[in-house]
This record gives C-alpha cells, sequence and structure tokens, in this order.
C-alpha cells in the first residue's frame, strides 16, 4: 500500500467512523479515534492480524465511574425524599450490566463495536462494555457537562422509564432463595436485633449462608429488614449483573 | 427557649460550625447545614430526643459516586500507560473502607462527627461514611470543580502516596487464601486455558470456592492470571474493604 493510499484509507475510515459516532452521540468528536478505541473489544486486540494495539477497557474503567456519578446525582435530585437504600437500588437496576447491554443495543452500539469473536464466545457484555467505554471517550473528549448532558438527553430520558423501575419487582428475598436452591447452598433469615419502640422501633435481619452471616439489613418491619438484607446479598454476590 | 434565643443558639451553631468546616475543606460553605448533615451519623437521628431528623446517608451515597469518578479520572490521566487492572487495584487500595476511615481521621472529621453511640458500637466506618457525605456536600454547595479540586488538592496531593500504594504488597492469592482458611472454605486455583501464541500466548486462572468456579483472571503468566483471580474474588467477596 502506497503512503497516499494508507492516508486515503484512513481518511475513509475516520469519516465513516465519525458519521456513526455523530449518529449515536449527537455530535462530531474531535478525537475520532478516542471513539474508535471505545469500541475495541479485547478479542480484537490479541488477535495477530489486528491492527488494533489497544483494547477499550481503559475506557470502561473510566466511563464506569463517570456514569456512576451522573446516575447517582441525576436520582439524588430526582428522589428529594428517598432514603439512600432506594437510591442505590434504583442506580442498581439502571447500571446493570443487564440494563448497560440493552441501552447499548438500543442506541445502535452493537452494530459498531470490533471484536473477533466466534458466535459462541460473543456475549451481550461486550456492548454493555462498550457503552461504558463511549460514555468515558465522551467524557475526555467534551468534558463533564457535555458528558452528563448525553447520559440525561440520549440515554435515560428517552430509554429510563423511572416510574417502571420503581414498580418493577425486586423480591430479592424470592431471587436469593432460588439462586441458593440452584447453588446447592443453604439460605436462612434472621432477626436478629429488635431496638428502640414505637416508630422508632427497628428490626435487623440477617441472611445466613452456610450457617455464616453474610449481609444485614435493618428496617421498620421484617420484611423490610429481610428486602434490604437480600438486596445487599445479592450486591455482595453480583447476583444483580445479569 | 425564647424565639430569640432559639435564633441566638442557631446563629452560634452555625458559625462555630461554619469555622469547623472552613478549616477542613478550605471555604466558607454557602449551605452550612447541608455540611452539619453531611456529619450526622444516622444513630443521631433514630435518638428520641434528638433534633436532628435526617442522617448523611443520601449524602454517602452521593459522594461515595462522585469520589469514585474524580479518583478514576486522576488515575486514568496519571497512568496514561498501565491497563484497567492496574487502575481498578490502585482505585481499590484509595477508596477502601479502611482508607476512608483514615483519610477522614487525618482532615479531623471524627473530631466532629455527629453520632449516638456507646464506645462497643462506635466503628471508624462512620468516619469514612461522613468523609463520603462530605464530598456529596461540597458538589452539592460548590460544584464538580470545586469539588474535583477538594479530592485533588486536600486529600490526595497531601494524604495519598501513588508510589506507596503501588509497591504496596498485593498478594491477592494468599490473602484468600488466609481467608478461606479463616473461614473454613474450600480453596483452589486452576489454570482453565491457554490462548494465543508467543507474546500473544494468555492464561486464564480461575479460583473454585467449594468446588464452584467464582472468579477469572486472564495474563500472560499463571502467576499474574492467579493474581488478578484472586483480585476479583475480592471484590466480589468484599475483602479489600477493611
Amino acid at each position: 500500500m502506497s503512503i497516499i493510499s494508507i492516508f486515503r484509507f484512513r481518511f475513509l475510515r475516520r469519516n465513516k467512523l465519525a458519521k456513526n459516532i455523530k449518529n449515536i452521540v449527537g455530535f462530531y468528536p474531535n478525537d475520532v479515534f478516542l471513539f474508535e478505541k471505545s469500541l475495541i473489544h479485547k478479542s480484537a486486540v490479541y488477535d495477530h492480524s489486528s491492527k488494533y494495539t489497544e483494547s477499550n477497557e481503559r475506557l470502561e474503567f473510566l466511563g464506569d465511574a463517570i456514569l456512576g456519578a451522573v446516575v447517582a446525582d441525576y436520582l439524588f435530585k430526582k428522589y428529594p425524599l428517598k432514603d439512600e437504600g432506594f437510591l442505590t437500588k434504583m442506580r442498581s437496576k439502571i447500571v446493570s450490566r443487564h440494563s448497560l447491554n440493552e441501552l447499548s443495543k438500543k442506541i445502535g452500539l452493537d452494530e459498531i463495536v470490533i471484536a473477533r469473536l466466534d458466535k459462541k464466545s460473543k456475549t451481550d457484555s461486550i456492548y454493555g462494555n462498550a457503552f461504558e467505554a463511549l460514555i468515558g471517550a465522551i467524557y475526555l473528549d467534551r468534558g463533564t457537562k457535555a458528558c452528563e448532558s448525553f447520559i440525561l438527553k440520549r440515554i435515560l430520558q428517552p430509554y429510563i422509564s423511572l416510574e417502571k423501575l420503581e414498580n418493577e419487582e425486586t423480591n430479592f428475598k424470592s431471587r436469593i432463595i432460588e439462586w441458593a436452591q440452584k447453588e446447592k447452598r443453604e439460605l436462612t433469615f434472621e432477626i436478629v436485633s429488635e431496638t428502640g419502640e414505637g416508630r422508632n422501633k427497628f428490626f435487623e435481619a440477617c441472611v445466613k449462608l452456610d450457617g455464616e452471616e453474610v449481609a444485614w439489613g435493618k428496617e421498620k418491619s421484617k420484611k423490610k429488614a429481610e428486602q434490604i438484607a437480600a438486596n445487599k446479598f445479592c450486591q455482595k454476590f453480583k447476583l444483580l449483573d445479569e
């Protein structure tokens, strides 16, 4: 390939990519190749013949943190009267691996992700990871404000129904009981303490796995305390990821 | 108490608090009572006779996310050539529960935390939690830039030695082996796959707990792959929190 055709090829690739990115994020990127990097699954780097030398994993690390902060800020302001248990649950639902994979496909990122995997090894999480990496790229390319605006206007507002998420059945207790049956582990709930009186009365529930206390929850009813403990258990064992 | 003396009391409290906050964060807060809220452990709210109606838990939720994002951005830019495994490890060390508790005490937050706990129930984590809540308060009171600047100039630069953290012994493998012995669980390591050739050769290690695969790591040497798997195991079981 002559030097001119190398440049021409690079120019065309750059243009096509810039258009694809524009369609997804709403602006032409300053640094197209930063956005390209956000699309590169590590399988495309490990490949011998690959022209890519770096995957999107560093950008994913950054984007994951930025997304977490923007969603936390959004929920904090949206729900001034809800406690942190509610906020944590809502955020978990929005940024769960499953939710990110779906969002990624909704904005069409799955069409342009760069990976070298056979069908069997391809899981949806490569789309969710690329989604986080894209957030990282927007943050670096355009700064905090633009990144926040992308997340709010192009992701949360069009695709996330807070009302639906709020009402979504999150019976953590039944979820972990199912999990324990599948995994053949012994799981029990116990009320370990009752404190206070009247409207200040609190119950503390605990989940035991194979006889060991692993997660706790404190609330005004036994049922709620168990749900909180079960939710914490889910977080601990990453049961909300898929 | 007359209305005048209530106002006078509130004014004095406000003034004293504003000075304390100024000493810690470097500026007089716009909203002193927002900062006061960041100091209130839930035990001071549950108390019957308490004048406080809301704890710092919502602010802690917000501050935790903001801190995570600022530290991620800082490390991402500080180490342009390090992979996300390294970045994740460094961040875990900086924002571990233990590290936050220590930072909180270093800036003197432990002196002004508001809690109603007997000595036995008081754990250092109330300081780390208040530290996160303080970050949330700064973010709301002064915005992103000021919050970032507080974290960088008043926390990371004076108190965190990256060099020391980098060299800190993080033998995750021995840590989880110890943990498993203490918890009487069966823990084994296994190399589950080898892929690629030459400089692209990768080993995948897996940690099994009671015979079940629970964490994986892929790297260019078996030893490194095991360390990554062990690190992921630590994250999964929250073994890095203390």
